[in-house]
């Protein structure tokens, strides 16, 4: 870990190492299931949504075992503030792949019987615009972490405002589309529930980013302001 | 901590006795939270659906308090396996304080303008048993923390089970009233947020619960089958 000061023990920077190897084993696991997922929904694949939605087991496994190696290697190492920083933000930011890789199983579940449905469905591109569009997020996301990037991670949260405003758009769309269909409503519930699940990966995805934020800068950027954030991200402490 | 083996410092069951009292009034925030919130829905008290939605940052601040001393209680500590335990899943319990904050500042914003709507609707008495389950369950899980009470958790987590199956037949239910009345979809549509929200505040307290159990058992539950986490915690280890 280039940001650390040099350790007496290089085995303890191997467990750093491989803390880090883990999260990002994990983050690929949850990638290659919102793509499933992805496939599933969009392309019509029944296999891969129930390969998404049967998936999530490995990621919680991956999540368990990663909480146990931390505090293992906290409890064995006890180490400086700036390796237990590193060790708290993995703690955070698998939580929230954990929980993205839930909705990536919702969206798999859901896939099974929407596909069909959705196939020539004025909102399909919408809906695969907002997909690609967390997906590209997820992904350098853990970029950012992986290079320890604060600039990138504060570039990628804000981009969850245009995910947010698309969802609104469509949303508003949708609902428009129901009052003249109220015989398909199941049919635009499930989109909504596809929808809401892409919306909420963005919103885990943010706060990966904050937490890569607060492990590069050593400052909590949660719940500041966007502008009171670039201020911390761009000052030279 | 009764649970600990004595320590040489009297000083650092100080600070354990003060992150978990923090974690006990962060609840305890939150908890009040949902109170106003349940209030500015169901008994249109407008004031109250705003100091839920616009008091979420105390909460907010509380998260990011208790963070901060955990990290430097462990930095400067280097607690026990036990302890560590115990800060770690405080770090984790108050994640999920944080978003079940989050749900009561959503519910407190839309009570504004659904408040007034609801007031004779015929599945405002449905919601609130819902929301009045999820409020007893939040209660309860904080005080299986305070007591360190596995079985305690593990009978609070079986509850969602009811909160799922209350949602899903309610969820039904508005649907079928939606297709009869698509001119009222707005209304309906706020109140499935409304619905969504109580039923992730039962999921959050889910995690609450099987962190408890991680806590006094030193087994992580997360992720079993109920049969296996029953098990778990009535094996005499």
């Amino acid at each position: 870990m280039d940001m650390h000061s040099p350790h007496i023990s290089t085995s303890f920077d191997n467990e750093l190492r491989q803390a880090r190897s883990m999260v990002m084993s994990m983050g690929g696991l949850v990638e290659q299931q919102i793509d499933n997922a992805m496939r599933a929904l969009f392309e019509h694949n029944t296999d891969l949504g129930q390969a998404a939605a049967s998936g999530d087991y490995k990621v919680n496994e991956y999540e368990v075992r990663i909480d146990e190696l931390v505090i293992e290697t906290i409890a064995r190492r006890q180490p400086n503030a700036n390796d237990l920083r590193f060790l708290f933000t993995i703690i955070k930011i698998i939580t929230d792949l954990e929980r993205i890789g839930d909705k990536a199983e919702k969206i798999g579940r859901l896939s099974v019987t929407l596909a069909p449905m959705i196939e020539s469905h004025e909102f399909v591109g919408d809906m695969r615009l907002m997909g690609e569009m967390v997906q590209r997020m997820l992904h350098e996301s853990l970029d950012a972490f992986a290079r320890l990037d604060a600039e990138a991670a504060m570039r990628i949260s804000g981009e969850d405002d245009e995910v947010n405003a698309l969802y609104s758009t469509i949303l508003g769309k949708i609902m428009a589309h129901m009052s003249s269909n109220p015989n398909t409503l199941d049919v635009s519930m499930d989109i909504i529930w596809c929808l809401r699940a892409f919306e909420r990966i963005g919103d885990h995805v943010t706060n990966i980013c904050e937490y890569v934020v607060f492990l590069v800068k050593g400052k909590d950027v949660r719940h500041l302001t966007r502008e009171d954030m670039l201020l911390e991200v761009t000052s030279r402490n």
